[in-house]
């Protein structure tokens, strides 16, 4: 009786299992996305037709071709049709609140003093901060940026709405010698930038740092304290680095060095630095930064717009140095995606080096998604579809006109997509465009709070 | 009896004028387009705010403020909800049929005669040329540009395809030393020249001309023939004039002359030439095609993708020249919309000039639109919103994320707008895009024919 109690147990338990097996055969996952040319930017650049991407939860579980379909099921299956499916890409760059001054008083000779930081002293507040960043990352994820390298004032207010629009970024809150709108008082902002760091240094998407504004405008000793702070948190730190002529030659002047240089005497330079522009600097500089293993902010578009010239940021990625793109503010460059910032790299430096062949858009676009992953120093979680990496893919469609025919995608995407072309965009497993639209905020209302915003930034410009 | 009748009849006559002047007291147009920020680029640059524009049939009939509205009425009445309404965009040099090319083979040196000829040789065909220009009809449509200046193979089919989209059209047929896939004999595309310019000298919307290649490519004997011609029928004439080193060098060689004195010496220069590029030319040259009436297609985007350099058309432009932009080509510039390019080229000759206030926003939307119309010698009918020129008008939305917000229109248009903000084109008085979508040929259909072919290019390509 027992043993044959035991034997029609154990075959019940085959049925169920069977059944089971021959019912839920599929690996449950949240998103499928399927019927796309994956880019994935691994270590191969292995380009997959007809690929499909699989994330659950907040990862990438599997990348491959169609047959992953038999083998997974998700509530939500993407039809890419025939689209582009990329790594999201990573603006390395950015001052994302000032997009409430875009198209303001552009291409006015010594701006920066002239116009933008008195402008700053009697505009900038948390409310305009939280409303700028808003209007900003929701530009630029529906530009297919996933992840953002920001740094400004009140920063705790661009995290906030950053967090709300749902991407990811790397938040480094200004700190500078002059009086500013957050920090009337010596040693406020650093202060202002110790309390973020420590509100927001275990959040899942945004990372808090420091952001130094550049060599000549922090004093050495506030510097010297960055350096042993990022140390302590093991925060990232973005700073404007060999930007101007005027910088370059004030701190040659004070110090007998080269701005990198300079940053390196103080410990500055290493795994946890991004250095933005990069424009004034030298060969040995270069090395310097390349033994330092410094994040490259590229800001092309930014760069010419304001005369400053060409960054041989080609050189440094050919070096295998760690460069991504940026837009820089929307005050410099005035848009905030990166795909507009590939072609415009990918055409500079073949003007630069009278070379056609010079920087083809496969390298645009390893600069847009790895090499920035790799200048925020998050190439083990970020910038490539593969598995185990955090979930952050977009969707190009090449549908409209501007993207067909395509022989040749990274062509398409460098020298013929534009923002519009992004269709999906999905960062740490969650969907946060779609069919072109931004899911998690109301822009038709940001729009309008900026505008209104905009009725008070006329009045203070025209005093200025 | 009948003075009295008189008198009843005139009483009746008046009372029905009266009527008719109560209810139609407005005068009747065909489309007013109202409520938005009106930059007419006439010749005081007038900014209307609140602007309203009346077209009639094929023309502008009014231009001015809200207060049009109580004078005209029409049957289609735009709103532009504070959008800019801007004159048509001019492409002033372009190959739009070669849009079955685009994203193949780029950046692969020597590309013109090691790739480009070979494959047009055998790809070629009026299909094929149809095809290919009415899908850069379509892409220039949706992207604001109302007039283009094609130079291609098999150009009347070109022209049958920008007629079909509703473009106008300034279509010229290609004259090359070489045997083609449109003339195997010598004269032969020349014949082929004089038959369009015949079939279509009186067309509404194509003005027919001649394209004779560029200085090193067409014989000395048909470029005096082609001069003799153009001027028999008064037709224009587009040619690559001083685009590469090769050029510039062999024509030094055999005629001891830059290009432009060459092109000059045979009567050439004058108020029917459009010369695209113009990179390698001399102060001297400058002024001989000012004094000649030259028009000027500045092609920046085509121009440094392949490393030629920059053209020196600010000077042109500072000087009173007629300088208008141009795409060049979709396997060249791979773009066909000019809001692209009004970015890169205000850009660029900051970079060019080292001064951030060199050609500001404003002198890149005048090279876009009037000109454009001075480049093609067009500008008593096109190029601005004023009253009795042709109808050519584009709505640019300002809703989108990257528009907003707006403290200069023309900023606004140059550094942050994408071929994506155009919502309305109006060209010779009708509507052939609304809401972002064309209205005159099937698109989806179109890129499906296109992607067709291109597996046959594929197979061509692979054998180069």
């Amino acid at each position: 009786m027992k043993s044959y109690l035991k034997g029609a147990l154990l075959l019940g338990s085959l049925f169920i299992v069977g059944c089971s097996s021959l019912v839920e055969k599929k690996e449950s996952a949240n998103i499928i996305i399927k019927n796309g040319t994956v880019l994935t930017m691994n270590e191969k650049r292995d380009i997959i037709e007809n690929g499909v991407i699989v994330i659950k939860n907040n990862k990438i579980i599997s990348v491959g071709n169609e047959d992953l379909l038999k083998r997974y099921s998700a509530k939500k299956v993407i039809d890419a049709e025939d689209g582009i499916i990329m790594p999201g890409m990573i603006n390395t760059h950015t001052h994302a609140s000032m997009s409430v001054f875009r198209s303001l008083a552009d291409d006015v000779p010594d701006r920066l003093n002239r116009y933008i930081f008195p402008l700053e002293n009697k505009m900038v507040s948390p409310e305009m901060v939280y409303l700028g960043a808003r209007h900003g990352a929701a530009e630029m994820a529906l530009g297919g940026v996933t992840t953002m390298v920001d740094m400004y004032l009140f920063e705790e207010d661009a995290a906030r709405a950053v967090k709300e629009v749902g991407l990811r970024g790397v938040m480094t809150q200004n700190i500078i010698k002059y009086p500013t709108a957050d920090g009337q008082q010596k040693g406020e902002t650093l202060e202002r930038a110790i309390a973020f760091v420590e509100k927001y240094k275990n959040d899942e998407l945004i990372t808090p740092g420091f952001g130094p504004h550049a060599p000549h405008t922090v004093t050495k000793e506030e510097l010297l304290k960055i350096k042993e702070l990022s140390e302590k948190y093991n925060v990232p730190v973005s700073m404007h680095v060999a930007e101007t002529d005027v910088e370059f030659d004030r701190i040659k002047k004070d110090f007998k060095m080269t701005p990198v240089e300079y940053l390196d005497s103080l410990g500055l330079l290493n795994e946890r630095f991004i250095a933005a522009h990069n424009i004034f600097v030298t060969d040995s500089d270069i090395e310097l930064m390349k033994k330092r293993e410094v994040g490259i902010a590229h800001n092309m578009v930014a760069n010419i717009k304001s005369a400053k010239g060409i960054s041989p940021a080609l050189k440094m990625h050919d070096k295998g140095m760690r460069v991504g793109l940026g837009t820089d503010g929307p005050m410099s460059g005035n848009t905030l995606d990166i795909i507009g910032q590939m072609g415009y790299v990918a055409k500079l430096h073949k003007l630069d080096t009278k070379d056609r062949s010079a920087l083809p858009p496969k390298k645009a676009v390893e600069m847009a998604t790895i090499g920035g992953a790799r200048a925020i120093h998050r190439e083990n979680d970020l910038g490539s579809l593969e598995v185990g990496k955090l979930a952050d893919v977009v969707l190009i469609e090449t549908k409209s006109v501007n993207m067909n025919p395509i022989f040749d995608p990274y062509s398409a995407l460098v020298y013929s997509a534009n923002a519009s072309n992004v269709d999906t965009v999905i960062v740490n497993g969650k969907v946060i465009v779609e069919n072109k639209k931004i899911k998690t905020v109301d822009l038709e209302k940001n729009s309008k709070e900026l505008n209104n915003f905009k009725g008070k930034v006329q009045k203070i410009a025209e005093t200025l």
